[in-house]
């Protein structure tokens, strides 16, 4: 297929504007065809009109989103090798990576649209009236989720599909039944644009009208800034830094009418090591942990940048395995220039730092051109994190400290001086868990997701998922951006009081015909509502 | 009961501060003792400190806040006719209104209690593990939700106990699990004592730590911006006005760390009017409308601030009896000053536009001593309503705008031309519903709830409703300020991630010891968790 290097406006290609860029091979500093055309100030606003009037259109006639997201899965599955060889040429990363992440694309946007069809998402509430109550008469009172408008999403850089132009927001906003309008990621503009048109397919398909989804193309802020401004929409989804989700969120709470951001943002995904886990597994848990570290050059949200453990020989033992494994883990490539860059800064800031030490970075020498860097381990003591805020800050890619404990209270001390993150993992035996009752608590008050005896990365996809976590991990920890909850950010309540059956939503109606899930009179059931 | 005009700090008394204020009674323009002190800077960072404590605390001893809420509602009880009489005194509203008002106060107090005990609020969900998977086993994946941390609530004017101290957003934050520090409205000090009063005796008998509850006194902007601003709260809630909400949002949004503000504000409740709706019953119409909208002398966030209806004889004939009902309602007490000059400015901003005229006010003459008001009904066409967006914002107190229209676009074109809003209600026959459906899809996109031939004013306070709407009306149309959803804006999900049974929160054992709802491997049960 020829790229066109265009604007996605409502199922019309459009290319207004005279500012251009190409996306980069970072694996070989290559300029990739074709040129492509950043969306003018008319082309934003034309695809947040066409929104509006296809997301009225889809309400009056009550049409469903599940048949466009079967349609889209099966568009990107027919898109082949191609998607996998444009997203290796645009991000560096490796044919199988991009063969997951389409398996997990299309499952999320399948899961998604089986969610809508199943139908109990709208979380359908009754509560039946009744007339002769005294000293007032009680309604009928019936509610159920529905969807908000148009809603914009931005791709994010390190998942080009299953984060992106067809990723988890957009799969979930469109299951609401919102319209789309996508701001592609200007490192891989061509991957989105592939996607773009199986996307375009999937709404004709599917007979949604046209401004369903739009896609707009800009490497400079502006054109996001712009879309997050736009009067019409409602809902903005962002994967990406703390600074760039600040910066939408400042944007969209300063609008005349404010509207919510949800933005996933940074993490280093604490690993609190307790000496029971260093007993007998010293060495298996150095292994797991290096490829969590090291796990897509590390550029995953999950990934762990920070051990914490207590002063041992067990500890001790991790960290010559780690150590010895990090100095042995070739160079590799990062997603784009910009990325390799803040690493290098990143982990520079913190060797700079008093107390911090390098335990071990790979003994290869990175290449430039091949937008290469190293793994690294990095050490200091707990006073000296606890002391420097900029410590526990996010360094995006292969690298992790390790803060090592003279004490379980300095382990709590670390523990408390974090802000909110995404996870935190417990490293330990059972008992660990009660035992350290003070220190779970402090953690389970940081972030979305504890986990056991396992690795932060890997993000499984399933209802009781959580992929957020308090601020700066996310900006609203109250949602999910993985898994089916995720849904719940592009819907709002909708009730009905003494509405005439016929004249509810399906959903809501005596008889049950979808057969859902719903509340009624505060238990629930699949039953039908007996009428009067 | 002594009223000290002091704060509650954390179960002790404080006044540091030597800026004072005086209750006023509207009805007579007469001062009340005793005076009450304006709480400091130290007085409010006591509070929140004395919170995070009380919440750490709360949460490692796992203790539950439904005995907490069952005491509050007796201790309210308990204070009998002196709450009521200072309520009468502070406020100028008739006694029956605050027996109506505690009743229904202690009956939401309840009702939290029982969903705290029947704890399937927290919206427990399982998905078991798949060691075998391939090509990645499934963990064990666990979701609840969890209290979020110290809430700062600010009293309303216009509901002295059912959204005030003792109100539906305390007891929905207390029943999250989360310490509440509240700002008390400066209208009803001694109102908001004796409750406080109350509210200390039933932590200290349900034996939470002193610092789940503080209550701060302020007259003046500044203390509760202090308290918004305060790096240890996780969320507000406040009911008011537009103004005052937003200035709370914009200081919550330019935190370092931005936190849900939960503010209930302006809203016009349109009611449209059809002419099924006229034939027969346009007397009876006008008596429910007119009762509607002098209730508590139209000091209700659900008051209907607009009628539009299709002009003709029955329209005629409804604004006949209206304007009567209008013309005899007798003058009437506003809450206090501030208040009642904002509906004269208001009503006189309407009057004075161009295309606008005074249907009919009370004829009897106002006495600014008693803080006294008339009733009015003005009328417009829709041509100068949708051209003057003014029109549309809300006036507080007991007038409405009628708007006619000539035909059925018109009325689509004034509900196109609204802001969010509370509610809207359509009058008419049960054909209507679907007659019209453009409109009622128009308005379901504006509002939070949809009534269908009743009244806007009288909150049914249960499962299925909503009372929120998009903005203006509120700042999260996500959220509801009434009924039992409340409790999901101090909550957030936390999730456990292969945890050993017993180390994991009772809610998401095996063992469905409390017996609640659980969406387990994606269905609803009440059943346990058969272990491996």
């Amino acid at each position: 297929m020829e790229l066109k290097g265009q604007n996605f406006v409502g199922g019309g290609l459009s290319c207004e504007g005279g500012k251009v860029f190409h996306a980069l091979n970072p694996a070989t500093s290559q300029q990739l065809e074709p040129t492509f055309h950043e969306a003018t100030e008319s082309e934003i606003d034309r695809a947040l009109e066409l929104s509006v009037q296809a997301f009225r259109e889809a309400r009056e006639r009550k049409l469903s989103t599940a048949p466009l997201l079967y349609a889209l899965a099966d568009e990107i599955e027919i898109l082949g090798s191609e998607l996998i060889d444009r997203a290796v040429a645009e991000t560096g990363l490796p044919e199988a990576r991009f063969v997951g992440e389409r398996a997990r694309t299309v499952a999320q946007i399948r899961m998604f649209a089986e969610l809508v069809e199943e139908g109990s998402w709208v979380e359908a509430r009754i509560d039946t009236s009744m007339p002769d109550r005294h000293p007032l008469p009680k309604p009928d009172l019936r509610q159920m989720l529905i969807p908000v408008g148009p809603v914009v999403i931005f791709g994010a850089s390190n998942f080009p599909l299953a984060f992106s132009v067809p990723g988890g927001d957009t799969a979930s906003a469109l299951a609401a039944g919102n319209p789309v309008v996508v701001k592609a990621h200007p490192a891989h503009p061509g991957t989105s644009e592939l996607v773009a048109i199986a996307l375009t397919r999937a709404v004709t398909r599917s007979n949604l009208p046209a401004g369903f989804f739009s896609m707009l193309h800009g490497a400079s802020y502006e054109v996001g800034i712009s879309m997050v401004r736009h009067p019409k929409v409602e809902a903005v989804g962002f994967t990406g830094s703390l600074a760039g989700g600040r910066a939408l969120f400042d944007e969209a709470a300063a609008r005349d009418r404010p509207i919510p951001v949800y933005a996933e943002m940074g993490s280093i995904n604490p690993v609190f090591i307790l000496p029971s886990a260093l007993k007998e597994r010293a060495a298996d848990l150095a292994q797991s942990l290096h490829q969590s570290i090291t796990l897509g050059v590390g550029q995953f949200c999950t990934n762990p940048g920070l051990l914490v453990g207590l002063k041992g020989e067990g500890l001790d033992e991790l960290l010559e395995s780690l150590g010895k494994l990090t100095s042995d883990f070739p160079c590799a490539t990062m997603l784009h220039a910009g990325i390799r860059e803040s690493y290098l800064a990143g982990v520079q800031r913190l060797a700079g730092r008093e107390g911090v030490r390098v335990l071990s970075h790979s003994v290869s020498e990175p290449d430039p051109s091949r937008t290469e860097v190293q793994a690294a381990i990095l050490m200091t003591d707990a006073d000296t994190f606890v002391s420097n805020e900029e410590l526990s800050h996010e360094v995006f890619g292969p690298s992790t400290l390790v803060v090592t404990c003279e004490s379980v209270e300095e382990l709590e001390q670390v523990a408390d001086s974090l802000e909110g993150h995404l996870t935190a993992t417990v490293q330990g035996d059972p008992e660990d868990l009660t035992k350290h009752l003070k220190l779970i608590t402090i953690l389970e008050n940081r972030v979305g997701r504890l986990i056991f005896n396992g690795v932060p990365t890997g993000v499984e996809v399933c209802p009781s998922m959580h992929h957020g976590g308090p601020y700066p991990a996310t900006l609203d920890a109250r949602y999910t951006s993985v898994g089916t909850n995720a849904i719940k950010r592009f819907a709002r309540p909708a009730c009905y009081q003494d509405f005439p059956d016929k004249a509810l939503p399906t959903e809501l109606r005596n008889r049950n015909e979808k057969n859902i899930w719903r509340l009624i009179d505060g238990e629930f059931s699949r039953e039908s509502v007996v009428a009067d």
